[in-house]
This record gives structure tokens, C-alpha cells and sequence, in this order.
């Protein structure tokens, strides 16, 4: 047991401990969608628990919009935060790395040590900055089936992701159907609504505007678009939480108890949004969240089988979970739905629930117990299923 | 009738033609409610119809937060677009003419010609720019007394207005409960939820972020910092229209048919919000748009009332018709509730429709069928009842 384990971890269970990332280098370039390709790339990832002799045993994590590879434990001693899914991962967790190898990565096009728009390109010695190709999911697909080929590991008995990450989970089931014994997509969509564009778009905007991104080219002027990425972020926050969620956590509280009748911070949620908007952009690359939103807008499976989903789904051998939960309105239940619609219409086995929660969106991180019961008793039966 | 009448006038229905904006100035500060002063002041108005003998049939229309005193006709013979709400106010409309003396203002702090921050600020001799006083809904409604005092009209038959406009309605009722027969509030709320707020803050920071605002100080540097304020326009139509009429609307069509994998525009929607975020840097003002959404987060007319909007409205002597929209999601069907219950538990005589429409909170702008023929209905029995 780790006593330095997240306050959401649940008292019966411990942290994977210190982890170290890795690194994974690709010489054969990777073709892309866009007709372009990249490499050589270097992929960082993390694991933890132990791969079992069978190696039947492995999990994929894929992230999400601003996640990384670093999903459980600590960097160090000294690390006050630990992986993003912390409380989800770990011995006797809902992925529990006690049964479970779990593998996690940073994406391509990523920005925390993954060959991305910060990376030096090869053939001119400056960073990619806005010539990184367009990557999309089934790109990332064909990535990390190549990084699971070198980890030896020939089928996952789980893929697992939320929002963007489910999608992975999604297409993974569909392009690489041999290789996935269980997708589990949660918080998803089988495709970006307009408006889910539109809001894509106004973030894009935003750092476009920003005069200190230089087309793209900001590492070599030495400046980061630091207030069209913290506007991005802000307004994904939005998004990510429900109105309710927003009324519990702010209200109309002002910070300064009365009206200041001018333009400086005076409603929490304004604090809250500048703050987190100030915190993102010391750690996130504004050309890594271009391509993001733009993997976002780009997916969309059904497209490839003539935009019949069931069709695209029909391909895959998975046994999939979907869980959705009742205040999001980014992918609000109704697209989780679409999912297990299709998924029925072609015949596949599918688990669904909705899962209660005000948080909005952002419930997927957030240890809620009903989510996390689901969870755990479906990969329960998975590892059962594995020998794990 | 007039055959340039927009396609949204009813057959039977005409245009109130060319109308011609009036401007009344007023020498005696006003006092506001942030404890500065604002005068010598000019506002600048519209009158539709004629004042009767017994001056009974006047109403008045409130704009929102991006409107002004144009709300009905045209201002020459080559005008192409008519006022803002012309499918409502005209001969035979619901607002209608023949009965009822319309008079529309551009609000203080406006950029349609009325005293606002572009204006010459008498002290210094340059343009108010971020020195103009914040302004409230309830200054507004003072601003609005002084000017219906001007126009020999001691009572309202109606005080109308949608979303910004019908919180001005609702304060009308409460400040000046005397002077208020009937007030139409449609797709309104009591006050601003933490996410509206949240959204008025992130199109904020865009402005702000703009290094051609100059603290507000642009008009000294002949600048306008368009691309916050058309960021600040597209955010604002998003949460205008239902993810439905943007579904409708868009969907996910692609302007040039496909695929291009990269940042040129490539959605329709997209394209539209491009579109409008550049059209209304041509037509609005940066610092009006600040103080405008500073109004919205403001108002709170319980808030001088312990927090008791019922309490608030135990004031008003007006009858009310409240009117709200099923896809709106800025001020959802349940905010409008909010407003009946407290008129219901203050004693208060209130009509209350909540109407079927897709348009999301724009469904105030759109000449719906059921809508009109409710505000018609309304509005003609007030007109009975005026004498009119």
C-alpha cells in the first residue's frame, strides 16, 4: 500500500508505486491517413503489473484529448499527483494490476515524450511544429499495434478507454479484430456531432489567433500561444462538466463575497476556468491540441462502410462494455447508445450502462461507485476469462 | 404592405416600411448601480405605430445582448435586411402597429449610436474605451423610465424583450411596478447559471487576449480587435442553437465533399461560424460586448430581495406572460419555470407557454407558428384592454 496513494483511491486498494516511463523507437516509417507517413517515431509508454507466461494477460490504455501515457503511480518519491487514472488502476483496482499487465503510451502527435510537433522532423532539423502530418484514430491503432507487437503481445484481452480513448477502443475493435478479446468504450461517441465540431473549432481559433503562435512555428521563436491554449482549455472545461456540476462546485459564489462591477475575477467559475486554463499551458503543446481536435472531428468508422456503423462493427470479434453516464453532454448517453445499437444490429455481445453522475463529462476519471463496481466486475470475468 | 418585407413575414402581415432612428439626449447624469454616473447621455431610438390620445398603447422592446433600436422595417429603399424582430412588430403582426406605439432603444453602453464606450467621454475628450461605467439591467431600466418620460408615455402597456431583453422586462415589473401593465418575458432566466457565466467568461478572455484591444483603448490605435470579439461571437452562437438545428443545420458535411487533414476550414459548420464571427466584428463593439455580458452576469433581482425572487416580485403590479423554448439550452424551459413559480408564489397573475421548437435559444428570433399566434393573442387582448 502506498501511503502516498490519491485521496480517491479506495482504502482497499493500493498504487502501482513508482513508475518509470519507456521509450520505443520505430524505424520503419508508419503510413498515414492523410497519405503522408512518419518515421522513424519514438513512442513513450508505461507499464504496470506483470505480463503472465501465457501473455494473455495485457490491457490497453488509451488516453484521451490531454492525457498521456502516465495514467497510475508515482514518477518519484516527491510526486504529489499521480497518473490520471489512478484511481482506477492499480492492485486490487478496478484495473487490477495484480491480474493485469497494463500497458499505457503517449500518442503520436502527443506532447509528453512521444514523437509529436515539439519533436525535431529528420529532414530539416527543426521541429515539425505545424508540418507534423494529421494523425487520426485508426493511425494510433496501427501505432500501438505495432508497439504491442514489440511487447509480444499478439491479442489484449482488454482495450479501455474513455472519450477520445474509447474511440481508440472502438476502432481498435474494428481494424484489428483478431488482436481484442474486450473493448470497453466509455464516455464515447461513434462520431463527433456538429456542434462537438463547432466547439473543436472555436479552441482551434483561439490558439490560431494567438499572435504568439507564429503559424505553428512558436518553438523557434522561443514564445508559447499561451492565451489561445489557456481559451481552448477553458472552454473544454466547459464541456466537461454538467451545468449541475458547475452549479454545485461555484454557484454565483464571488470570490470577493460582492460585485466588484468591472472586469477583474469576481465569480469562482472565473477563477476556476483562468486557473485551469494557466495550469494547462505549462504542461500542453498548443500544435498537440490542434491535432487532437482534429482526430476528434476526423472519427468516424461507420464512414469507411459506407456510414452504416453495424457494418463497420460487424468486422469486429470483440465483447465489448459501453458505459455512458447521465449528465454528460459532450457524449451525452444517447451517442453511447447509437454504439450498442449498431453493436446489436451486427450481432456482437455488448454490456451497457448508464451510469448516474452530475460530474458531466469528466465522470469517466472520477472514482464514482457504481462505475467503478461495473468496472471491476467485468474485467473481473475477463481475467477469469485469460487465466490472469 | 411592402414587397421588400423579409421572408419571414407572414403573408397576411405587413412591414412597418422606412423607419427613420431618433435620438433624445439627456443632460442630468444617471446614477448607476456600480456607484458612478453616467451623463450628459444620448439614446437613440425607433417608434413603430402611433401614440393614441390617451397614451395607453405604447410598448416597449428590450434588445439582448447583441441587438440595438432597429427592431422592425427598414432604414432606406436599399436596404436589403429589415430590424431585428421584424417578423414581430409591423401592421397585422403579432406586435402589431395598427394597434400598438412601439418604441425600441439602443441601450446605454451600445454601439448602435446610443452614449457607450466609443463614445466621446466629455472629461477627457477621447473615447470612453474601458472607462465607461459598468451598466446593469436595472440601469437600464432607469435609462428606459427617463426616456418613456421624455415620450409623454407615464405607463407601459407592455415591456417586451427576449433573453436579455426579457430580464429588462422582468426588472420593469419590479422597479417600476406603476408604469408596467403587462410584461412579456420570453426564453429568459431569473439570473445566469454558473455555465453561462462560464461562457460569458471565456468570450471575455478572448477579447482580452487580443493584442489589438489595447486595454480597450483600440479606437486610439485604429484597431478593433477582431479576432477576439469574432471568437467571442462564434462561442456565443454555439450555445444559441441546439445540438438538433446544428445537426440539422450541418451535420457533418464537409465543404469541399471530403477529407482535406488539415487546419483550412472543412465542416459546414465551420464555415458558418467563421462566417459569423467575421460579419459581427464589422457591426459591434469590443467594450460593448463586455459590458453587455457583464449585465447578463449581473442580474439577479433576487439578489436584493434575500435571494427571494417571489419576495422580488411581491413589487410588480404588471401581468406577465412568460415564454420559453424546448431546444434552448442557454436558458433552458426549467430556468423559466424558475420565473412562474416565483410570480405564482408572490401572487402574481402569469400565462406561461413552453413551446416545441428546434431552433434552440434563437427559437425567440424565429417566426414560429405557435409562438406568434400566442404572443398575438396576448398582446391583442392587452390591446382591448389599452382601448387600442
Amino acid at each position: 500500500m502506498d501511503p502516498a496513494a490519491g485521496k480517491h483511491s479506495q482504502p482497499s486498494a493500493g498504487s502501482v508505486g513508482i513508475v518509470t516511463p519507456q521509450r520505443m523507437r520505430f524505424e520503419e516509417p508508419l503510413p498515414l491517413r492523410c497519405g503522408r507517413s512518419i518515421g522513424p517515431y519514438e513512442l513513450v509508454y508505461e507499464t504496470y503489473g506483470e505480463l503472465n507466461a501465457a501473455r494473455t494477460n495485457a490491457v490497453l490504455v488509451c488516453h484521451a484529448l490531454s492525457g498521456d501515457h502516465h495514467a497510475a503511480g508515482y514518477h518519484g518519491p516527491e510526486d504529489r499527483k499521480p497518473g490520471w487514472w489512478d484511481n482506477c488502476i492499480g492492485p486490487g483496482k478496478p484495473i487490477d494490476t495484480r491480474r493485469f499487465f497494463v500497458v499505457s503510451l503517449n500518442n503520436l502527435g502527443g506532447c509528453a515524450g512521444s514523437t509529436g510537433p515539439a519533436s525535431t522532423n529528420p529532414e530539416t532539423g527543426r521541429p515539425y511544429g505545424p508540418d507534423f502530418p494529421i494523425v487520426t484514430v485508426p493511425d494510433w491503432v496501427a501505432s500501438q499495434a505495432r508497439l504491442a507487437d514489440r511487447l509480444g503481445i499478439e491479442r489484449w484481452a482488454a482495450v479501455v478507454g474513455g472519450s477520445l480513448g474509447g474511440m481508440q477502443a472502438l476502432q481498435w475493435a474494428i481494424d484489428q479484430p483478431q488482436r481484442v478479446r474486450h473493448a470497453v468504450v466509455i464516455a464515447a461517441a461513434p462520431k463527433l456531432s456538429a456542434q462537438n465540431i463547432a466547439f473543436n473549432e472555436v479552441a482551434r481559433q483561439a490558439i490560431f489567433a494567438d499572435p504568439d503562435f507564429h503559424g505553428g512555428r512558436f518553438y523557434e521563436h522561443g514564445v508559447v500561444p499561451r492565451r489561445g491554449l489557456a481559451l481552448a482549455r477553458m472552454l473544454g472545461h466547459i464541456t466537461y462538466l454538467s451545468d449541475d456540476v458547475m452549479r454545485a462546485k461555484f454557484g454565483r459564489e464571488l470570490r470577493a463575497g460582492r460585485i466588484g462591477y468591472g472586469f477583474d475575477v469576481e465569480f469562482q467559475v472565473e477563477s476556476y476556468l483562468r486557473y485551469q486554463g494557466a495550469r494547462f499551458v505549462e504542461r500542453f503543446d498548443a500544435n498537440t491540441y490542434l491535432l487532437m481536435t482534429k482526430a476528434l472531428d476526423y472519427f468516424d468508422p461507420a464512414a469507411d462502410h459506407g456510414d452504416d456503423l453495424a457494418e463497420a462493427l460487424r468486422r469486429a470479434r470483440a465483447r465489448f462494455l459501453v458505459l455512458s453516464f447521465t449528465s454528460d453532454w459532450r457524449f451525452a448517453p444517447a451517442r453511447s447508445r447509437e454504439i450498442v445499437k449498431a453493436l446489436l444490429d451486427a450481432g456482437r455481445e455488448v454490456s451497457y450502462a448508464e451510469i448516474e453522475a452530475h460530474h458531466g463529462h469528466d465522470a469517466f476519471l472520477m472514482p464514482i461507485p457504481h462505475y467503478h463496481r461495473i468496472l471491476r466486475g467485468y474485467l473481473a470475468r475477463v481475467a477469469e476469462e485469460v487465466g490472469a
